[in-house]
């Protein structure tokens, strides 16, 4: 287990603008406050989203796309830093009318609304290729 | 993205009764606490559960009651002000023992056993009409 | 409601080791910085897993286990002292390749990649026999 002890420099609450991407959002919000490490938790809704699922032999992601609306009944993340660009790594629990739900690995979803909070941290979090899995993790 | 920087007053864990209320619950602690603003994370189980999914085109909720005993298998949500009483939005993802999923807002449920964290912020968060959604949102 | 409130000693993130177990690898990092509670939320994905519903009305675990890759799209729970050692309770949301989402009580799976969040409380949670529930419950 690699850990590391983080500063938080501020804590924010942030409403996730109607039509926005959902993903978009979060890294936009990093960005203005200026940090490049944080973690973050939301809920909300979408008009669609498309989910990622890792293929843990052939090493790549699969995708999923839901186009119709579904609540986001829980999402949780992180920020970092990924090829020098702000990257928000986000998961996310969606949900259908009759409650039945989706979840995954969320790259992209239209907001209806949503609601976050973010935690700043001071070190940047550097998200680098790791040979075992063929992902892209921090420390 | 509208956001806020919080101030955190105090962090609090608390055990959900048995046989109360599951949002409820969340708002008494907030209550107990003098908080008008939070952001809670819980998990636990309840004996039914009641969960709306707003339907986007006719801004309207859906309710479908679930009379069965299902964990809480994740929580997330805030606090704030709504028509000026304490009002805990809250999304869950709960699930049947089969381990099937569901999940979007939760209303309503009966506490079987329940954890929580809360971190109370300083600032009230008070929810108003939003025109585009017609939600009551924050900021 | 019983509630506390927590003083924190320290904030950490971790990347949960590929091949270790999703729950012991948490138990582990209370371990290495010294903490007899926190709370904590991760995502990731892992190769299996174990899942518990508890059963109301019988006080019992039931177990379900998934022999497949699956992504973890939410997990939150908390560390505490069961009989004098660590444990770390933990709620996950599980998903599939088609986004088909799992939940429950995770008692076990084994990492492929985990990233985690945990905050360090001052005090320990300590878990007691609670007789409406037969649960161990702190508070």
């Amino acid at each position: 287990m690699n850990y590391r002890e983080v500063t938080v420099t501020g804590e924010y609450v942030g409403r996730l603008e109607t039509g926005a991407d959902w993903r978009e959002e979060i890294e936009t919000l990093a960005e203005d406050v200026g940090a490049e490490a944080g973690w973050f938790s939301a809920l909300g809704s979408v008009e669609d989203a498309e989910i990622w699922f890792y293929d843990q032999d052939d090493k790549q992601y699969q995708s999923v796309t839901f186009d119709e609306p579904l609540e986001v009944a829980a999402c949780v993340g992180n920020v970092g830093l990924l090829d020098g660009e702000l990257f928000a790594h986000t998961h996310a629990v969606l949900s259908r009318p009759n409650g039945q739900a989706l979840a995954g690995h969320i790259n992209a979803g239209t907001v209806f609304a949503g609601e976050c909070q973010f935690r700043a941290f001071e070190t940047p979090l550097v998200r680098e290729r790791d040979e075992s899995t063929d992902l892209d993790l921090w420390l």
